[in-house]
């Protein structure tokens, strides 16, 4: 897969290629990453990329001149090109599984108050990564690149990543490791004693507890099975009388 | 402020300080940001920090021994702990506005597969960016500090951040910058006049239909003033004789 991130400002997200998952994902060629400095395709001689709003207001606009020519250079027709805007739709792990099948993405960070309106006709997606405002979209753009690497390198080294939090539509199960005791709290005894069908039931139980008490509308949106249901159902009662 | 963040890979965040308003910020003293590495408070002599999860399963456990060290190190009575997890309260603009008010945030990046459960006993509090999953809270972090600097950034240049998509419960408004006409795309004729009323309407306006059409869900937690609501009513009929 290759991913190439249009930017005004490459050094702040360069760092995070090197470190890591990622920079395994780029040696072992799972992918390749290219950041584009979206100020050579200024035609301005003070490579200027953005201007005043038109009908006035705070803040810089990026022009939608610069950014059509920075897509044109660097899209084909194989390019799925997406725009980070808060206004985008939200993120989330099943748009993470879709991007990881493409052959090619195209990352377009909007920075300063904001963009030419008319650069969304020029993407096929737009995504958000949150309901929050950020000084530009390199951290969204990372954070998608991110996510959709870990799945192609969990996949070529056939790792599963079914375990992940809203993979299987719960939150992941509690975590445990040595030491086995420390200031006074201890790991489940469950754990520790190699019965895997009942350890399968703790994880799945803690797992749909986690959910219920602190993502309810997780639940909502998921169809459960019996022995899910069964677990559900348990929960309520254990909590409702603590 | 001053913000810490514990983390397993300094490196990976340490060039988005550098550039931008976050460099802006610290350079003005608005605020300090420092990278610890968790790595130090391993007492093992390679420095390990994590081990295999008790009862089996892929990949490894972030050790809680070393966490609370790491914790203890550099928190202090003032200091908010916070802990980045997917399983964590989702993050949103009105939470980057609590923390901005804080003195000292401590924030703790997870890593690997997940972390082992008593370090969340350790935190004030755990924020997740989103429902997706990345290979750490590195990028999480980097969010958080992103955002929460972003508004002290503001406040200090007393610049306004009320027309930020969030801010005031709606998706922003359209932006449109120079050139006016590009490949046959214009900039609407009322940003051109100079008629602020009108402009301010305009504005109002097309924010109220961005958000009932892209994200419906924003509207049911917003109380509308009479102005909003019949904009509200305008842009239902419109887009239904569409």
């Amino acid at each position: 897969m290759k991913i190439k991130i249009l930017t005004l400002f490459p050094n702040m997200i360069s760092g995070f290629l090197n470190d890591s998952i990622l920079k395994r994902a780029i040696d072992n060629q799972v992918c390749s990453i290219e950041l584009i400095d979206m100020r050579q395709y200024s035609l301005d001689k003070h490579h200027h990329v953005d201007d005043t709003p038109c009908g006035g207001g705070a803040g810089m606009v990026l022009a939608c001149d610069v950014v059509d020519r920075a897509i044109e250079a660097n899209a084909s027709e194989a390019t799925y090109k997406i725009l980070m805007t808060p206004q985008g739709r939200p993120y989330q792990q099943h748009i993470a599984k879709e991007l990881s099948s493409m052959e090619e993405l195209l990352i377009i960070c909007g920075h300063y108050e904001g963009f030419d309106e008319r650069i969304r006709s020029y993407v096929d997606d737009e995504i958000s990564i949150g309901d929050y405002v950020l000084t530009g979209g390199e951290l969204a753009a990372a954070v998608i690149t991110d996510s959709v690497i870990r799945l192609l390198d969990h996949a070529i080294r056939k790792e599963s990543s079914e375990d992940d939090s809203f993979s299987n539509g719960f939150l992941e199960y509690p975590q445990y490791t040595r030491p086995i005791e420390y200031k006074g709290k201890t790991v489940p005894e469950v754990l520790l004693n190699g019965n895997h069908k009942l350890i399968r039931e703790f994880r799945l139980k803690e797992s749909i507890r986690k959910t219920y008490l602190r993502r309810p509308d997780l639940l909502e949106n998921r169809e459960l099975t019996s022995e899910e249901m069964r677990y559900l159902n348990e929960v309520k009662k254990e909590e409702a009388s603590q």
